[in-house]
């Protein structure tokens, strides 16, 4: 795990519904090894599996990924909606882009991107005779920080994270709440070889074969974390605005039956 | 851009208070080429600057790293507390950390995590001649998503963001709102190569070096946003309880005048 080689491959065209994206990967000449990861765009795995909706339905599109709204701002007019979507995954505008898309146009993302990396792995393994895998890269914003990179939204055949939990450091001690999320640092791996706007759609990562596996393993979905864990499951200002409600209503029955005082938020639901 | 190799440089022995990291860096053969990344885990840069902090000492020492509590949680009576520290990070326990330290210390970050990169990469140009970049990481939690990736938390020499804005797709579209975090993920690749448990504090990143400038580029706290631009400022539960209290203060108010209603949140300040 001492050298890591990131590569993307070149001569994969813009890709069209119904395309065949192994037959592509492989058509590039890329000579697969045993251990080889391949990083995969979803944006190409939206578009082969036709994930086009028109531009003029974007707002409806983005209402119809959302399970629900996480939070909200709006600016100069415009309101941005950071949701949930059915993925689980929390994204501006529900992860509906408008980017590297033909004109009036937008793409969802793909239908299930675990079992597109299941099929798209499977597909390589049999070609090729090589054990590789296969993880779906998506571009995430993240509260705190700016900017945004690259995740892994699907996965095929690859640990997505590297459980430590049990393994000691250096010093013998056990590193208890270290579990490195390897699928999104591979993401973030190959999207420095891809870029945004130079039409390398696929990357290859060589060098971490140790984290390539059968491919029953969990997928990309695995990642996701939201419900009674997220300490974050709502923006500031909407959590905020829910318990002003909440405080107002039990403010108002207090002041009509003084022997009540539920000041206290711990008696809120 | 389109091939990257990052590897770690072997023979770089435990980190003693005092030491000097840019001589233990060169004493390891590597030969270094300008446009290089070095990425250093900021683990070893708090050990050379004798960070240590008596692990008696480890709460005291979170709250004084703090600025503020964002969210915390009591599980089987251990109190998690993520804050914003100091250096605008927010992370859990402050980034204060006991993982590969001695037994009864405990470690806190570089105390300028910029200025120990800016150091570090200076020494490293004007030993070698060559024009490398320097960031430090660290390993941190995020909202939504299982487990941590690497990311950088000190800078120098190296654009930590590739703002896309005004440049165009592959369809010739403007992508307007793309600023991939480039040194967040430059860190999340060498974490691929140092891995937690093995000893390997230092990597190289070589395929990038558009990515490197001078040493008088923003460092990694140009990274950090909190503040208004932060819709996750606090956690859903804090937060909550915050509005619950105003509310319930209003509709006491409210209630005892019955002229006023201010039942909307947005009357609170």
């Amino acid at each position: 795990m001492h050298e890591l080689r990131v590569f993307a491959l070149e001569g994969i065209g813009e890709v069209q519904p119904g395309d065949d994206l192994a037959a592509m990967i492989l058509a590039t000449g890329v000579r697969l090894r045993d251990g080889d990861i391949l990083v995969v765009t979803s944006k190409v795995v939206s578009k082969a599996e036709d994930r086009y909706v028109r531009a003029d339905d974007r707002e409806d599109a983005i209402t119809a990924e959302t399970v629900r709204v996480v939070a909200s701002r709006t600016r100069n007019g415009h309101t941005m909606r950071i949701v949930e979507n059915r993925l689980g995954m929390v994204a501006a505008a529900a992860g509906v882009d408008a980017s590297n898309t033909p004109d009036g146009w937008i793409l969802l993302l793909p239908l299930d991107p675990d079992a597109s990396a299941r099929a798209l792995a499977t597909r390589l393994r049999e070609a090729t005779g090589h054990r590789v895998g296969v993880l779906l890269s998506d571009t995430l914003g993240r509260p705190w920080r700016v900017g945004q990179t690259d995740v892994a939204i699907g996965a095929a055949g690859v640990h997505v994270v590297a459980d430590l939990r049990g393994t000691l450091d250096h010093g013998g001690r056990e590193l208890s709440v270290t579990v490195p999320c390897v699928a999104d640092e591979l993401a973030a791996a190959a999207d420095l070889v891809k870029g945004k706007a130079s039409g390398l759609p696929v990357a290859v990562v060589r060098g971490r074969g140790d984290l390539v596996g059968d491919l029953d393993l969990p997928g990309a979905a695995s990642i996701v974390r939201t419900g009674v864990d997220d300490l974050f499951r709502l923006g500031s200002d909407e959590a905020r605005a829910q318990g002003y409600d909440e405080g107002y209503a039990a403010g108002i029955r207090s002041a009509g039956d003084p022997s009540s005082d539920i000041r206290s938020s711990e008696g809120a639901s």
